[in-house]
């Protein structure tokens, strides 16, 4: 379902352990370049069926130079059967290369980069500006057309802008709180 | 295979009979939309699994006011068997309801507008800009995350550019006069 | 949907044109193997998508010496539009090698041998056994590990049987008198 | 690729734990049944995509008291990343209903039913028939016509038979000791 974006700068993410990356990075730091976060469960079927290889797609398509694709493992469920020793991996059998961080544990269940960003579950993913602003969030399945178009005009941007990109993906599978469908 | 754009301005399109649409598009009348044109004979199963349905998947995508998709019947091989006609039972089948012209026969095998836009096969899709000029020119399959960066980038656009735009489609299923592979 | 069967000969197929073959098989002239035959129409999406893929993996799958393939053009509706030089177009297109006959147009909208089946629609799949009884009916899509096992069953048999074989395709795809959905 | 499977008695489980079971299943007391064995890591991408989603389709095509549908873990990689925790969350989250039993770890790397059947890697499928003995064995994916056959044949058997079941299974995704392609 898509998230109505408010004006919203993007908080930090709070990583408590990285992969695929010698320098972590942070959102301060990636300014200039268009962000686009995957937050996703190692075990969530619609992350693995979709999400990610849309996100490994992503990050085929576009320049290093322009776009940086980070993932985010926002284990909110089956917190022992999703360790960072079985993400590791995870990451090495799917072939995923691009930087992940393991989203810091939080109070409950979710843990903290996730509830700052309002997230409802995984798969989930967010463009965020060459400013910082959080500009789209999409939960489940994402129209490919759609998303390119929203990510060239990110990258187009020559000025802050805050309104918020449209489209409509399909909600496909996903797992949030009431469990994984 | 990508096409290495020259800057052109998109020929006429040449057209002996129409279908869904009581008033024929021209490329000239359609200056200020972005146009893509979807180059397909109904026998060629590259056109059926992949070209015609990411041609609809652009018309749900985009809107009308910005974006006209129109299919092109470029039929170079077995002229007999793709008659208007056999084209209209097709469409209806299919359910395309964008406009689709039956490209004017030529003097040799290939159709009018096919040889004007000096096309390889089919499918072919070809991006105009609102200003006419032809910016993008692709056989074969595409990735869906750059022609949906390719369009928003033309929709952006308030002035005229010649640079082609850069995509890498994969070739997938093709027809050309080498044959269906 | 499954058609239950009840014991039944199947009729002669009524054949006004071959494509494939320069023995044209009949169903009296097949005893001793078990014959697939795949009913379609070259402009039925869920033939196209479905149906006659299918139709070429059983072929691959198994044995000449035990199983025929034929396919059956049953033009029950857009006549004009799937003539002979269409569907012979559309054969050498798909890559389809198997004897296809064109079913033989009856008094109505309906072919003959499509009538004598008593056929849905299209796509449809019946399984004549080694004996010449009809002994399976499927409209629509079919559950492939079941029609393996159905086919298994049919080439073991050494004595006739009529007991129809149980199988639950899903609909799918499918064209009737309602239309093509 | 296809194992040429010469006679051979299917040696007994060798489990550590089980999981959607109350009473551990045994090749012994399966006698009378056609079981099928699926050998897979959770972490393994091809058994995600294609064996186990084939496991469930084989279970829900063929009735309970002929066929039995086992799935076996055989970690032999990547060993504390697919611990009974990690496994347990990842049955819950695909669905996956059928009796799955935990190989006991062996002296190296494979664990001991791995060993014990001379599996080359996952996903493998093995088809144990009626009477115990071992008469198929498929490593990588598998045609589902031809292992719809198999099962048929099996399921139909009234004395033990010796005769290795031809099938030509596409390799496609695995993962051997040479790692996961």
């Amino acid at each position: 379902m898509f998230e109505k974006v408010k004006s919203m700068s993007a908080p930090e993410l709070q990583i408590s352990q990285w992969f695929n990356t010698k320098t972590p990075p942070t959102l301060a730091g990636l300014r200039g370049k268009v962000v686009i976060l995957e937050a996703f469960q190692m075990l969530c079927p619609g992350c693995v069926m979709h999400g990610l290889p849309l996100a490994q797609r992503v990050r085929s398509a576009f320049s290093e130079s322009a776009v940086e694709v980070i993932g985010l493992h926002t284990v909110f469920e089956h917190h022992a059967a999703m360790t960072p020793v079985s993400l590791e991996a995870f990451l090495h059998e799917y072939r995923i290369t691009f930087p992940v961080g393991v989203d810091a544990a939080g109070d409950g269940a979710s843990p903290k980069t996730m509830t700052a960003f309002q997230m409802r579950g995984t798969p989930s993913m967010l463009l965020i500006d060459k400013f910082g602003e959080l500009r789209a969030h999409h939960f489940g399945e994402v129209s490919e057309l759609l998303l390119g178009a929203e990510i060239a005009t990110l990258i187009k941007e020559q000025t802050p802008e805050t309104e918020a990109l449209e489209l409509a993906p399909l909600v496909g599978q996903t797992c949030s709180t009431e469990g994984c469908r």
